[in-house]
């Protein structure tokens, strides 16, 4: 995977590992990481596929609030009741040696509690994006996560995917030349959706297509240019479902502009399906479509089209998490909670930007 | 061509024509259309193409104010002395019965000008886009030509091209269902022209891309969603080449805003090459790439590759003129002047939101 321009951040350094740590992972060896899935909502539910198709992972525990759910997931995975928790009780998985990492698929809002929590249980992290609504937060979580001497992920699917890993190159390579212009855009219609679903929430949620999936246009931005945006402007669209839409908003654009004059132009919604992402550089262009979404995607530059395999983004990601913790390495930087950190405090600057009206500076 | 939720504008009735007019065209019936070419720049080369190709249309008269190129068109198109003009003289045209059509590719900074001048000398005018700076402008334009009974034009030659005229058939009749979002970016880097180029000068270009591109995707977002923009929001982006760009914008980014809650986000750009419209609606989704240039363009909805000829838009453009003027009717809405006055009144509100950093409000 390129690196070029991409920081190593905050990823934690094999000597930084605390003696837990390193123990654990020694007694690690030879087997697969042990993952407790907490909350069992939709997303745990794509990701079945993924540690079905993993070969480094086993589904060893969950954490979930609904009985029925328990009982289904403990009958599909032969998960032993000792193994299965409530939001209550999960902080007696610090004594549950079965357990050794905690995937947080809850909704947006339980993201830092369970991080902190399943960290002071000892258990390594992976957290569904967003992280958490704050950079502040995501610092908090960073810091919980390297006291506790645990390793601390961001669910960053893309990074997996063999079409983003070209974006990347052709980007930082500047295989076209200098990237000028990105157009990145990610909305699914939720027309129908109940008007109490937890999307719609704004305390739980934290906000609408922009906090549920921006950081996939701003992430994506980012990697192929292999460069922090200096300055934001965004705007509020209109709300054309306000029977569903009152707390968060419906819709939202925005403009990143980057160091090397580069800008990105953004669309998040939730009132239209929309998945692409383009960049043009000097000398041509690469685009995908659908690009951002779970795939498979389709790609191509001004030259030819893409060909790659279709992978299963979630079980490349958990496998290779999975060899990094049961070799006791650091985590890739590109899923790391600074990672994280970088894309919520351009996500707060998108916020701050359309609700001001004002160009909003990201470099203080 | 679909005209479904596209006014008439301010078309001319037959009966509105004088008597003039009326008489000219009964003079002209079986024969071609007489056009001068006034400003023989690079759109005046491009423009050869389809004066070759069109079947209704023939090149008797130039106006340019280099005698080279005077006769160097002269020779390859035989045109007569008499009906060769330079922009002192050009006003003796009003006795040139050689001469119906004046077709102004003159820069920017002169379309307004002479469209007054054609119309006084009682010729049908043809004018490029931008048809001139300010909404008020085309107005005058519009009411010289009808107070001297002759048609006005812009040269809106995407309205002449099969995969145009489906993106408006798949927007207006709502063939995905209800268009939500559009994305239509139009640039060309411009990185090596001269410094002294024309585009680069305010007082003769009238702006940097959103004045020469801008119209492409402003309109093409009116026709296919059959509805005018509310308010708009827009942003300058940074000069990367600032021994160029001193004058003008290079580039800038905005987002219309219309009746059904739909948005449009448009990038118009020097600093790169980018040439896209996309739509994504209820039911699925179209687009185009290229889309906005000469084409040939490339097209296809969510469910099929788009599959119409390539077309000369030009040809088809000249040819239909030719045929409403030489049978005494007037003008199709979608090129009138009416049209290229919607658009500069977009336009200049997209100048005045970048500018103030506000949302421009377009409908008082």
């Amino acid at each position: 995977m390129e690196q070029i321009g991409w920081g190593l951040g905050a990823s934690l350094t094999l000597a930084s590992l605390p003696a837990m740590a390193r123990e654990r992972a020694g007694v690690m060896d030879n087997k697969k990481l042990n993952i407790a899935l907490c909350g069992l909502g939709r997303y745990a539910n794509v990701l079945k596929g993924g540690l079905a198709a993993s070969q480094s992972c086993r589904l060893a525990g969950i954490v979930t609030g609904t009985p029925t759910k328990a009982a289904q997931w403990q009958s599909e995975f032969r998960i032993p009741d000792k193994n299965s928790y409530t939001y209550q009780n999960f902080d007696q998985i610090v004594s549950n040696p079965d357990i050794d990492l905690v995937y947080i698929t809850l909704p947006n809002g339980l993201h830092k509690e369970f991080t902190l929590r399943a960290a002071k249980a000892g258990k390594h992290v992976i957290v569904e994006k967003p992280m958490a609504f704050t950079e502040k937060d995501c610092q908090e979580m960073i810091d919980a996560c390297r006291k506790a001497g645990v390793q601390l992920a961001v669910g960053y699917r893309l990074h997996y995917d063999p079409h983003h890993i070209e974006l990347k190159r052709l980007g930082q390579h500047k295989v076209f030349g200098q990237v000028r212009l990105i157009e990145a855009s990610l909305g699914y219609r939720l027309a129908g959706i109940p008007p109490d679903d937890w999307h719609l929430k704004k305390a739980i949620a934290g906000g609408g297509p922009l906090m549920n999936l921006g950081v996939y246009c701003v992430q994506s931005s980012r990697y192929v240019l292999g460069e922090e945006p200096v300055a934001v402007t965004a705007q509020f669209g209109p709300v054309t479902m306000p029977d569903l839409f009152k707390e968060v908003e419906e819709n939202i654009t925005w403009q990143l502009y980057f160091p090397s004059g580069a800008i990105c132009t953004s669309s998040c919604t939730s009132n239209c399906n929309v998945d692409r992402f383009y960049a043009s550089a000097d000398e041509g262009y690469f685009e995908l479509q659908p690009a951002l979404s779970y795939g498979p995607f389709k790609g191509r530059t001004s030259q030819a089209a893409f060909n790659f395999p279709v992978v299963n983004q979630q079980a490349a990601q958990l496998d290779d998490i999975a060899r990094h913790i049961l070799a006791n390495k650091p985590l890739p930087a590109h899923i790391s909670g600074e990672e994280g950190r970088k894309d919520m405090r351009v996500i707060e600057g998108i916020y701050q930007a359309a609700t001001s009206g004002q160009k909003v500076d990201l470099t203080s």
